[in-house]
């Protein structure tokens, strides 16, 4: 028994992707409930320099889709980054989790030695394998984002508890 | 090709934990340069019902060790949670390190399927197979927490990137 690329990648992202949008469900309940602007959430952020709660999750989902595309070898679509409230965010993370879900497991599976190249003829350049792309790059960035998304909610108040972050499993 | 139970666990852990230590050395040295307590930064939370720096410290390290002999099958070392420096720790990174490294490739391959049953007999009680329980559970968990301590480290000023989150990849 091993574990395919598939079952690494799409049922992990969907899984998050699933609490993500239950978490900002929650923070726009408690924007609402208190009379808080929602913008004061959506434009959060930790610390200066860091991305405010929007585009972490836009990032989440790029990596999601991103991931996917590559080791699928095709082309990942091109992120417009145009949301601006809760809706929006729910609207991109429903349209995320639809990406996934058209990937079959055969589009996936099989492609673990496949070289992925970041930054392609830049200083940066990295060089992946279909199974090092995904587990030593892909997951830990979209872990990082969809975790400082609960953060800065929870930073401001939100109610909400490890539970919501980890959503069905 | 597919990938192996090992693959997806230990170097992952060792990844992330790599960078765990380096991203606590960059913050003792921020507190050491700013003469900042230690303690402001080990005791520092996003919110007062979270955990603090060093307890989610203490919980990657938890889950690293936890995940790793379970699907092996081995009894988890229990932790004593006395870390009260960054020099206390590094040594428990150190030490969680040590122990994944005991682990051979087959101990853990293999145990895809391996019955993992989580809080037994209790109204939470959860089973998983071994690799629903990597992919859905422990890596989701593990990566909050390491997450969660470069987040709390930013919102208190230390200098630290993407890059110093990723750790050697």
């Amino acid at each position: 028994m091993t574990i395919s690329l598939y079952a690494a990648s799409i049922p992990v992202f969907k899984q998050m992707l699933g609490s993500l949008g239950a978490v900002l469900a929650k923070a726009e309940a408690h924007a609402a409930a208190k009379n808080i602007d929602a913008n004061a959430l959506l434009q959060a952020r930790l610390f200066p320099d860091m991305f405010a709660l929007i585009r972490q999750v836009q990032i989440a989902c790029e990596f999601a889709r991103g991931a996917s595309a590559r080791m699928a070898g095709v082309e990942a679509p091109k992120a417009e980054d145009k949301e601006q409230t809760f809706a929006d965010l729910q609207a991109l993370i429903a349209g995320t989790v639809a990406f996934l879900d058209a990937f079959t497991a055969s589009q996936i599976d099989g492609q673990e030695d496949r070289e992925i190249v970041l930054r392609p003829g830049t200083p940066k350049e990295k060089r992946f394998t279909g199974q090092s792309y995904l587990l030593s790059y892909a997951l830990p960035q979209f872990f990082f984002h969809v975790t400082t998304t609960y953060a800065i909610l929870r930073h401001n108040g939100v109610e909400l508890g490890k539970r919501d972050y980890m959503g069905a499993y």
